[in-house]
């Protein structure tokens, strides 16, 4: 498996390295790629903070290296210090972002790791941590390219596609979801055309997906949201892959708002939409879209994109962060265990349960 | 008509005054209302040429003014003098925006009525070419307030309508074309919801119809453009209406690029979708939407909006600056002649002809 992370198609949003966990600061892209040096569980948690690292999966990988910087370096003697501090250094990472569920889940793993270990020596024990850590970054790149893997049947040489937002290796420990397929693809030799939305208002797709697909020698162009229906219409798109927040028990699923519309866009011109979801992201205690609850984000990220006013002082705004797209727009749902098709609500509950 | 021009329910986008032609700065939009006093015909074609004035008929209008302003304070009595200024002033007025139809047919009205009037005093002459440029203002304010009107009993009270970039009362004498009949509602007294799309890249839909309508007092709100399905699917849209570039002999419509996909999403939602179209607009020498060339603008437009780079350095970027709506997705063509329904070939071939 540390093959995966050895030759990665873009660049790898976080590194372990002996110094300390390398990440790539994502506030400076798409301009520049540079690496943050975390030695500290501070940093980490700094870096989450303030988006250096996004992406739930890359959140959770990144938490698990910082619970092993909090330990790293205690005496091998003094037992009591060293749960104490792992217990603080744990809680202090797990309020980095309170609602990102990977980021729990990864700390529990790795706590329960070090309970179940807790008789070995601590120099022992410290070691489990990082290789628990480790191991969760490892089995997130082996997912997402066994999504690719999954998708690729469903893909042909020459296609165009479209994509939203960013469900790409950044937002990952390597390949992402919707992006994998795309990276797979270029490892057999195919010539895929990818048209990147740059996903209004945070541009996501722009800032993002058009670097990480750029920096890999994927043949990508950047299109205003606006512009997929034409794109479709002019007979460039055979397939739009899109990413996941939640999947409902019914298959409608929750996604960055614009794709919604790209999956009426694309029924309407009888072009496959496929959603790729590893199997945490479905939730199967939601019954049906209509339980997703739409965050409405900050007016500000539409009216003052980019330290500049474009729209009049005092308009009204509307910014819901996402859309749910009922499953009758979905032609296939790729899971890590493969591609599931309607009808979703029993495929759905035939699905291995995730180890949560 | 004066009194359509002296009740606007938004800001004028040009008005004259005893001191010269007072142009609305649409560069300072939306933050600032601030009008330029243009007294010479070189500070109306500076306007025009740095876009203070926008907008195919606003142009034309604008520069009928200039043309006046070039012969204004000539002397009564040098006749050579006064032609030789006018027709420079004219050829100079015209070369302000090389492809603007409007600008063209609006000098040469003011020149053929100067021709007409050839053998009246000079005085006299200059009070026509000033009652000319009156005139195409107000047939403008007239032509768009009866698009409203005609627009009326296609609409009712308590709607939410869906309108994007700007065919405003900012890019002709007053009302617009699609915003007409938002201006006549509030007449009315109806309550009508507006959501507008901001319309990338350059934003349109934010800087000036969020400002025209807010400053209206008409209730609306802005979305980015990938929201607009999501709208439809929450039931807030009753109508879609936009301007049009041009239409083609069959109904097919160019406009402002996202217009195609709306079309879609509002047929998917079962919403009429309208098109506001002067028969200036309406080109029956152009067979089909096949027929109209779509223009690629620069890519520094999605990459460097805001000033600030969104993209990565040397990304491929598809950028057309419209769409082609074909005729089956276009509930009604609304004209200032009435409402014009499918079949449109024969519909639109009986339209009277506009005297250009």
């Amino acid at each position: 498996m540390s093959t995966i992370l050895s030759q990665l198609p873009h660049p790898v949003s976080l590194r372990w390295t002996e110094e300390g966990l390398q990440l790539l600061d994502q506030r400076r892209l798409p301009l520049e790629t540079s690496y943050i040096t975390c030695r500290s569980p501070q940093v980490v948690r700094d870096a989450i903070v303030t988006l250096a690292v996004r992406g739930a999966p890359a959140i959770g990988i990144a938490a698990a290296y910082g619970l092993y910087l909090g330990i790293r370096h205690l005496p091998d003697t003094d037992t009591d210090g060293f749960w104490q501090t792992l217990q603080r250094t744990a809680a202090d990472l797990r309020s980095a972002r309170p609602t990102a569920v990977n980021l729990v889940w990864a700390l529990d793993r790795v706590l329960l790791r070090a309970e179940t270990d807790r008789n070995l020596p601590l120099s022992q024990l410290k070691t489990h941590i990082l290789e628990e850590a480790q191991a969760i970054q490892q089995e997130d790149a082996a997912l997402c390219r066994q999504i690719g893997e999954n998708f690729l049947p469903l893909l042909h040489d020459g296609m165009g596609i479209l994509t939203h937002c960013n469900a790409g290796g950044l937002a990952t420990a390597a390949y992402g979801t919707a992006l994998a397929p795309l990276y797979l693809a270029k490892e057999k030799g195919w010539n895929i055309h990818v048209y990147a939305d740059e996903t209004r208002p945070v541009l996501q797709g722009s800032r993002l997906t058009a670097y990480e697909l750029q920096q890999a020698g994927i043949d990508v162009t950047l299109i205003c949201d606006n512009m997929a229906g034409h794109m479709m219409q002019q007979g460039k798109i055979q397939a739009v892959i899109v990413g996941t927040d939640r999947v409902a028990a019914n298959g409608d699923v929750a996604n960055k708002i614009g794709t919604y519309s790209l999956a009426v866009l694309a029924k309407a011109h009888h072009i496959p939409f496929y959603i790729a979801a590893p199997t945490p992201s479905i939730d199967r205690n939601t019954p049906t879209g209509d339980d997703i609850p739409i965050e409405e984000r900050d007016a500000a990220e539409i009216t003052h994109g980019w330290n500049t006013a474009t729209a009049p002082p005092g308009v009204n705004v509307y910014n819901p962060a996402f859309d749910v797209t009922p499953a009758n727009l979905i032609t296939a749902i790729v899971t890590e265990y493969g591609v599931i098709k309607p009808p979703y609500l029993e495929a759905i509950a035939a699905l291995p349960t995730f180890k949560r």
